[in-house]
């Protein structure tokens, strides 16, 4: 199970600290380049323009951690690194209780875990904790160490381009932004890059493939500004690949069109899944989504996930973790559902009948020679059935729809036709 | 709250006896134009060929009345002016009350109401009673004293029209030709009296505004037969207006097409009124409607209601009156659904985001600098939802059933974003 | 009631031995001349290439029946035409129990029926008996004699046309190549045989109509071969008459697209005339409609059933007789559906009021002169309805579904209207 090597690969992501830039950022792709050695680790200057937005400084932490009245230390970053709210600028210092409670980040609702709180374009410092341990601080003066730094540099991402039969391409995008957890965020960019490896491997493609590991909003916007007129030229269908990792559920998140071939491939594909797979509207987006589907971006871009995103008690909290949430098995499913999603759209094309009626099956060994009530059920009257859709006109996901059968169930019966001379075919 | 002053209005309007022509018509006209000093009393004469019809006679009344065979005057139009059958021919005589039961009208399922009857062209005389006291008749011999007239005059409307920043009109319609009844007929020309009131204290409107006071039917005709081809050319949306007094329910005919902008906007409107208003079709229509969507006419014209003509008991009766049917609360309800669609037309136009990718909010104040589990709710989620529409294709209407709120809604966040300048409008 | 006719002819036809080629076919079309003298009987060589298919050479039978040990004569081809497999090859010979069975065909559960076999394409020989006669064989050696010839021969059909105002077709197909079978197949050709004598009786009608006697499969196939190219220009609409005879339901089967005039028709009659019939999808298709709908093809060809093929037990064997499954009802409810069918694209024109605004119907004796409440109901209502839709775009199908009525209760208001000259009616 392709799942196991998935968590494994996770497992190794895991303790590195990574933030919209900064060297956690780079060590994650150097990780995922060992994978796919074709991977171009890319950057942008801090300060550049990106559209309405500025990338920010790059940020760094050497160690963080706070120091009771009795001596203990507490909240620190190199146990976890959940601990210290994202881009906090540097401190030390003294303080009573009372004034670092003003510090402090928890979930009242959840005693049990440490929220994930980051404030990227306001310098402000923070720290997180359960709301169990924030209940049992006594008063008395609190030492606080913030080692962090911010400084001209770049905001990395890593890119692969794969190149098919056809400049047309189809675009993988994930984020590689959040410390220790795993749905959201581990499981995407291990599936994408065990994708990308099985890509490579396949051999020729109909599409090109361009996938990208990028932090989100500020990544994709980012990309989108050095890319967008080529990307609205060459991208076909694409997914955002997030929350693919857990078992509870499969979901979809439409493109903002809701009408695009990634939008039917996805919802044929789960469909076909999982029957009770969960179907958000535009209006749940969260992610990167939000810039590929932006009003003059207009990329054809849906999402297939597990559980999404918001959609889960551990949802950015230290309980999203591989053991509870993300499981093996889990990510399995996340894979083979953006992997027959990628074969979908591969094998989607236009077929037509190269004779006038019904063609005379029996004499080619493809159909009974005697004549019976019910003697043309199951795969025989599939095939017929096929056939008789195959009008040139309509694509072979259209079909599946019609037939009320998964595509792949067509697979076989398609390349039977083609070698038999019954059907030629035309790209979409 | 308005509707106390329109429902005063209506007790104004109620002892004048209206019909489709006469002094009763133009009385009522004047009451009107004293709170809309720009309307227009305009006149068609008598003999006119209206499309397939004859515009009739003046009808005028002085008295009408029976005497019992003891003497008593009853039935007496001073009293009610629906005891009198509308466009009665002058008739004066003694006799039996067989032959007087020939020319009197009840409804004997409602036997304490004086039902409503017209005979405009037909020349026939009659009266109309109660059951109870059509029972109660004594045999003998009985006076009849109708003094009608009939005379060639003018059939006569009123009209105003308030100029806005666009020559497209949105047109609005009511009657003035039933006598004393509230909900079918008065609640229609007081609320749009109303409503012109407002729109000439408004100021400068986007769009025109044309608003007749005809009598129903050959009132409608008329003023097609003269204005049609303009009016074909210039309205881009409007309602007739009827039936808007009471409080049991509102409700919505669509125009012939049904899709047209009035269409879309009433169903908004109403939907966001009350999720339970009644939706009716075409084939239910019965006023005005049934002139401006007919085939060739084809105007853009819906209808919102409270209680729709037919469809509550007291419907083209004496009981439906000021007291038990038509109240302060009916009126104002059936205002503010009026006015809320014309709000809506108005605000109803094309947005499109000046940014590509999502606006950096937080630099402008409008979004948390803090990013946290469940930080973007409620307005600001909106916010954001709605910049994601503004496509500069798709109308505000559009963009509000997509995000499934009032259009009200998004008129601040509109304003907001304008004035930020995220966004840039333009018309429909 | 025709009904009993149709029956009546069904009997006459019944004890002949139709397969797809041979004498009982040329027997069959030669009693269905005697209704129809201007049936033409037409023919195509075997081995003739139609698209992927040879027609096949002439099959006849002198006589075939087994002996059993006890000198016993079963499966007498000359009491039940379905004992003989069709298209069995010669054979006389005497074999044991043991080798015989594997030549016998039951229906193990359908104990009491004889089933319906054939090999058309691949030379073998066979009886068919019930599972109840087969269970009682004794062993021992038994004779068989099959006395058939194969031969250079034709396979023929019958071509009728008979044309109207238009060039325009509708074409009817069914087919006559069962033996003794009563649903499927003889009310398909007993049906078509009273609708074609009722479309010659008629007088001019709008459409041209082409009716077929064909074999079904490689008759239709061959038919097409010769003709498809006029017919693609000239068929507006048609059905494939088949399993017309029994009580138990109404059923349609689309055209492969679906919403062609015969579908739409087809699905109008059947409505109204079954609330409960039942909608078949293309992929439930099995007669001539594979061929006539395949892609290339695509003639607007739907099916008008009662209970269609495959969905009654009886379906395909001895069982599916003229006493307890086809009977005088049952024919007498497809014909009628199958004629108001076409009565219906007859009469389905475009019509346009001649008048702006809704005309003054009084003046003209079609509407009280008198208003009252409710004084417009029933067919006044819908006479005012059907006006109000004369637009000169719907056409009267569309018209009938708006007002919800079946299209045949409009045909006298139309004539009243058109006699009035208030519309003008234009072909679609």
């Amino acid at each position: 199970m392709i799942g196991t090597e998935i968590h494994q690969f996770a497992q190794e992501l895991w303790p590195i600290n990574r933030s919209i830039t900064g060297s956690g950022v780079r060590e994650t792709l150097k990780k995922i380049s060992k994978k796919l050695p074709s991977l171009k680790i890319k950057s942008v200057q801090s300060g550049t323009k990106v559209f309405d937005w500025t990338v920010p400084q790059e940020w760094n932490v050497k160690k963080a951690y706070i120091v009771t009245p009795d001596g203990k230390k507490i909240c620190d970053f190199s146990e976890n690194n959940l601990h210290l709210v994202g881009y906090s600028a540097p401190f030390e210092g003294e303080i009573s209780l009372d004034e670092l409670k003003e510090h402090l980040h928890t979930i009242p609702e959840q005693p049990n875990a440490i929220p994930y709180i980051t404030s990227y374009y306001e310098k402000r410092w923070g720290f997180c904790t359960t709301q169990e341990h924030f209940d049992n601080l006594k008063n008395g003066t609190y030492k606080v160490v913030i080692d962090s730094t911010f400084s001209q540099g770049e905001l990395n991402y890593g890119e692969i381009l794969i190149s098919g039969k056809s400049d047309k391409e189809i675009f993988l995008s994930t984020y590689i932004c959040h410390p220790s957890m795993a749905n959201n965020e581990l499981s995407g960019p291990t599936v994408v890059t065990f994708i990308a490896k099985w890509l490579k491997e396949v051999g020729k493609t109909n599409y090109s493939y361009r996938i990208i590991f990028i932090p989100e909003t500020i990544g994709s916007i980012s990309y989108l500004s050095l890319n967008y007129k080529d990307m609205k030229n060459k991208i076909f269908a694409g997914f955002n690949v997030t929350c693919v990792g857990d078992e509870r559920a499969y979901s979809y998140i439409p493109s903002r069109n809701g009408k695009t071939m990634s939008d039917l491939i996805a919802k044929h594909v789960l469909k076909w899944t999982d029957k009770n797979f969960v179907k958000y509207s535009w209006l749940d987006r969260g992610s990167d989504e939000r810039q590929y589907c932006a009003p003059g971006i207009d990329l054809p871009i849906a999402s297939i996930l597990r559980t999404k995103f918001g959609a889960y008690p551990e949802y950015h909290t230290s309980l999203d973790d591989l053991k509870n949430v993300v499981t093996a098995n889990g990510l399995n499913g996340g894979y083979w559902a953006i992997r027959k999603a990628i074969e979908a759209i591969e094998n989607n094309k236009i077929y037509k009948t190269t004779i006038l009626c019904e063609p005379h099956m029996s004499k080619r060994g493809l159909y009974p020679t005697i004549s019976k009530k019910k003697s043309t059920s199951g795969q025989i009257r599939l095939m017929m059935n096929l056939i008789s859709l195959c009008d040139g006109k309509s694509s072979l996901l259209e079909i599946a729809e019609i037939l009320n059968v998964p595509i792949w169930d067509l697979y076989e019966i398609i390349k039977k036709l083609e070698s038999q001379k019954l059907i030629n075919v035309s790209n979409l």
